[in-house]
């Protein structure tokens, strides 16, 4: 919020506590003050969150894409100038199927011992997070798109899918089509992560791929995310821990909210203030005089925001 | 075969074409010659093998570890001196069960539009690799093992295998045990591989994090791997492409076929043999003076091979 006023960004705060509760029939839900205030205002940025242990409990992340079906989820891993990783010039956006797959929740036992889950995968949902790929790759001057996928295994549900991709990579002929097995990107991106840009797939794999592109940047602390829905619906999040341990001493690292809220303003339109805050950010990274202990400094919470509001202000 | 015969491996081969035929009511199958082989001798070498792309045709690396129940897969993934990867001392190995989970060829259209894959877990094939997991660590002297899971989601089929890797752990109270994402795996793999040992897994996330790993040492052309099967049964094999490309010019790079190889003599307790072989190989490419194409030399397949049996010369 500091930052935000000190960029004169346009936004007016509503705070809603998101923490499920029952509803009508033990049903969990979001409570209906931070329900509204989504469907009214459509945009949230959210923290990271913590599920409660309590049996039956659902993960409260699940629980907010679902309630607003928020379809893609989308995660820019671009290496940070001042952060080493063994990698350099990352720049790619994974973007996730966020709605099903193996995230359906419907499994049974069979007989004793015998398990099974299932991934489902509809034609609709396949369609839409392909069409959404090409439109962000074309929007953000992106010039490829690459499905990962394992329809050499699940030749039906990843087939499908596929299919789907490919129908998309019809209408978008600005943009490049690749498609490549999950196990090969994996390989590849540890190689080389600079031959990636776009790259859209089902649930699970973007679970397992966006963290691991996080990895090759620095980690869940400096990457941002998106949950995009339908009619500009959206929640933008940090996706790392709650870390209990550093609560309340001003010691968080912002950076993975702050980007976040960047990519936030940006789905709004305000492009200016989104090219203000970032370079604020990523030029007081770079400097490496002012930046919490897991970037490797020694400062606070208050002061590394602090240093990224002076770099606006030194813009004016 | 060179290199054994230079090493005076005590081993006799018997080549047989293990391309599919269609058996009896059209069922594909492994050739019987190629399984009679298999069923009196009980090891295969294999080299890589392309799936023919007839319709309905079962991949070929699918069918071998069905038709001799080869339940473990195992790839250790260990830095290589001389061969530079953006990672160093990388030294782990990914056990990944191979008859089931996501592998299972199960799917259906429920309805237009709406397919589901199934993954099957047993409770059987989820004991027998977690207690496989542990039995290597303590026969290898690797002190620990991590289950790795996406049992927030999967609460029943992963939950199952995490509860048959949890029970194993209470049985092998000399390695250490501990439990993790698979997406936090991914994360940490590319920030710190060196912190992980033995891990394993349900089938596709074996597909993935084998992959990743030999990504962080330099690829499937230097990585070797084994499938493992009861009483002895196995087949060792190098998991690259056939590389069409290069057929017939002699250039290809056998160190995966010849790590797999030396895998394939530990487990037939030929020690002294397999520590030869291996260290000729990795002094070759130490060296640095005869290395092939994609190791980034210029030699020969047969001159990296003549490179590797004059070490073996030098030792005796
Ligand atoms: C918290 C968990 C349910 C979630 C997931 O598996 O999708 C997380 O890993 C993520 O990527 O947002
Ligand atoms: C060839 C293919 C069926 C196979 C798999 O997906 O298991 C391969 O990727 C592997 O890891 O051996």
């Amino acid at each position: 919020m500091k930052i935000f006023e000190a960029a004169k960004a346009p936004i007016r705060w509503e705070e809603r506590n998101v923490t499920a509760i029952r509803g009508p029939g033990g049903k969990w839900m979001i409570p209906p003050d931070a329900k509204e205030s989504m469907d009214k205002n459509k945009i949230g940025l959210k923290g990271p969150l913590k599920t409660p242990i309590a049996a039956g409990h659902p993960s409260m992340n699940l629980l907010l894409r679902k309630t607003f079906d928020l379809y893609a989820n989308v995660r820019p891993c671009v290496s940070i100038e001042g952060y080493q990783t063994p990698y350099t010039d990352v720049n790619l956006v994974t973007i996730r199927e966020n709605t099903e797959g193996e995230y359906s929740g419907i499994e049974h036992v069979i007989v004793d011992g015998v398990v099974q889950s299932i991934k489902l995968i509809t034609e609709q949902a396949s369609k839409r997070i392909a069409e959404y790929a090409f439109e962000y790759a074309r929007n953000n001057q992106r010039a490829s798109v690459t499905a990962v996928h394992k329809a050499n295994i699940m030749r039906m549900s990843d087939g499908l899918f596929l299919r789907k991709c490919r129908e998309a990579a019809e209408k978008y002929k600005d943009v490049k089509f690749t498609e490549m097995y999950l196990d090969t990107v994996c390989l590849n991106m540890v190689q080389d992560p600079t031959q990636f840009d776009v790259l859209v797939m089902p649930n699970l794999y973007g679970d397992i791929l966006s963290d691991l592109c996080a990895g090759l940047i620095g980690g869940l602390g400096v990457t941002p995310s998106g949950n995009i829905g339908a009619n500009g619906v959206a929640i933008f999040e940090s996706v790392h821990g709650t870390a209990p341990d550093i609560a309340g001493k001003d010691l968080a690292n912002p950076t993975a909210l702050l980007l976040s809220a960047v990519m936030m303003l940006r789905h709004m339109g305000l492009h200016g203030h989104a090219k203000k805050i970032e370079t604020a950010c990523f030029d007081t990274i770079r400097d490496r005089k002012v930046l919490t202990k897991d970037l490797g400094g020694n400062s606070k919470c208050s002061e590394f925001t602090e240093a990224i509001c002076q770099k606006m202000k030194d813009m004016d």
